[in-house]
């Protein structure tokens, strides 16, 4: 097999704001490099893109190593085995892993985990079924922890992440409200995913006023995974023993400075709230009984998902910058390659 | 029984850094009121100034009840029993409760706690053996649990509530390092109450190079009384795991407008820390423990403990305004009354 295997590298370190430039497109062969002992090759199906992933172009985000220029850039894809070497897979199989922004990947088995497409369409696997679905999951159940009653707040709720949030506070009986940047993700987000309320943050400055209507006793749990001047009208307005999941804050990745803002630690004394920084590897014994519940929930309906599919492994990189513009709702995917119809 | 009763009230709300104006200094006689059945008429000796008694000025501190122009001021007292109308003390007991800031208060019997005079100076029950000690020992030992080997950062660390927090922490087996604003204070944390280290923060601008000196492996517990550029220096220092216990923000309590800092909440990301808002009323039920607990440590030498007297009720408008200069080591106190020999 000699295939041309494009791939995507970091050709720079990007200064605030990433563009195309930080991106070098280079083409090798197929395999590359040939599959050792208990190694598989695998072509990409589905490639994930996701915010924490600036923080790795500088080395910034404190918990994903760096990439160092020339690096081949990694993310989560799903692709579909056309060669093992002596590992529990075979071809066609459909496995999920931490592979190459590529045509083509060459992992170890062990790194790799089975996808099952009677679950859901295999994309699920980067998603809802994946490690966004995850993360919604246990940064909701083990860490913001609504409960029945509970006002919930999650930011990016039309994204990967807080789209499940949501969804999952609400299956534990809480009010749940949300804020994303465009009437069409408040539309998706009330009425596809069933939140009660739904805050465009675009229309608006003032965060406190939406608040005080959207979420009008005050919020118990808060999932951000955005930060900023939302995170400060919520952060006043925590009721007793709130907790505060931070997931994320993808408002300031492409800061070249740290952002200012009002200093808010004292609403947490009278509050008692507790705020928590927390990443979803810190679950993975449980992933799996995650991953079954979420399945189980999908299939009755109640979590809904979308995918928004960008086709072509040479347009991740546009993919990737979108997450920064909010151009995705649900989950932001890169379609590299088709099925082969070998299952 | 016909004495004066000077009293303090409050005049006017404060804008910012209150001054004299904010007291009122008003005479009546004694009692006022009478004592009903039940009551207590109680001679001060100690009058207690704390820095969240700023909030009840105005309302803003959300925990405790604002007090109202006209209102008499009040506060941790210890005084001595005149006169019990049907409870279980006597003329001549040493007790503690929230009274006013006065010659004399009258009060439930039920809302006030016996001293006793053999476990240390009396005035000791409104520092280390009262609400600031219990409140170091609870946010301390519940909030930000530093364990043994931990790297213990404490702000404030030479007044009443930091300087004991230290010192829990210490038993605890942590390394702990304090910040203080004189360096007499830092002499004071360093050499009597035995921290490992202590930045004089008057003396530098940069804290963050303070702390990679005084902690150089990293903070996995921070208490926190004072919020600001310290705060913000160790929250990019946090290691994983680490603690925060807000337990109050006084740079923060004479500002007009919230000020602005950096943006932090992504440092908890990665070290998935935990920042935790607290007041010791939560752990009422377990005060007498604490107490208890303290006293020991106290009589073992194991917990030093210092206050700064300011003599006569009629000063203590400056002892409460010294707080936010800094001019206390040790617990602030207002010396009222002397001993009466009664006991």
């Amino acid at each position: 097999m000699v295939d041309p295997n494009r791939q995507w590298r970091l050709a720079e370190r990007p200064e605030g704001t990433p563009d195309r430039d930080v991106f070098e497109f280079v083409e090798t062969e197929v395999p590359d490099p040939e599959p050792g002992p208990g190694e598989v090759l695998v072509r990409t199906r589905y490639l994930s893109v996701d915010p924490y992933m600036r923080g790795r172009m500088d080395g910034t985000s404190g918990y994903a190593d760096a990439w160092e220029v020339g690096d081949p850039l990694q993310g989560g894809v799903v692709g579909e085995v056309v060669e093992s070497n002596g590992t529990g897979f075979e071809a066609g199989d459909i496995v999920t892993g931490n592979l190459r922004w590529a045509d083509y990947s060459t992992a170890a088995g062990t790194d790799l985990r089975p996808v099952d497409p009677d679950l859901a369409p295999v994309s699920a696997a980067l998603g809802v079924l994946g490690m966004p679905g995850r993360t919604a999951y246990f940064g909701t159940r083990e860490v913001a922890q609504p409960g029945a009653g509970d006002t919930f707040v999650v930011t990016g709720a039309a994204g990967a992440v807080g789209s499940v949030a949501g969804q999952v506070a609400a299956l534990s009986g809480a009010r749940v409200v949300g804020f994303a940047g465009s009437d069409e993700k408040v539309r998706f987000v009330e009425d596809e995913l069933g939140f009660d309320a739904c805050v465009n943050y675009e229309a608006t400055d003032d965060y406190g006023a939406a608040l005080d209507e959207a979420a009008p006793d005050g919020v118990d749990a808060y999932f951000d995974n955005v930060g900023g001047p939302i995170t400060d009208a919520v952060f006043t307005r925590l009721n007793l023993d709130a907790r505060v999941a931070v997931c994320g804050q993808i408002s300031m990745y492409n800061a070249t400075e740290t952002p200012a803002g009002p200093r808010k630690l004292r609403h947490l004394i009278g509050t008692r709230a507790t705020v928590e920084g927390f990443l979803v590897s810190d679950f993975a014994p449980r992933f799996e009984a995650a991953t079954e519940q979420l399945a189980e929930w999908v299939r009755s309906g109640d979590v809904q998902y979308r995918e928004t599919v960008t086709e072509g492994l040479e347009n991740a990189p546009e993919a990737f910058l979108g997450l920064f513009e909010g151009e995705n709702i649900g989950k932001q995917l890169v379609e590299v390659g088709e099925e082969t119809g070998q299952q």
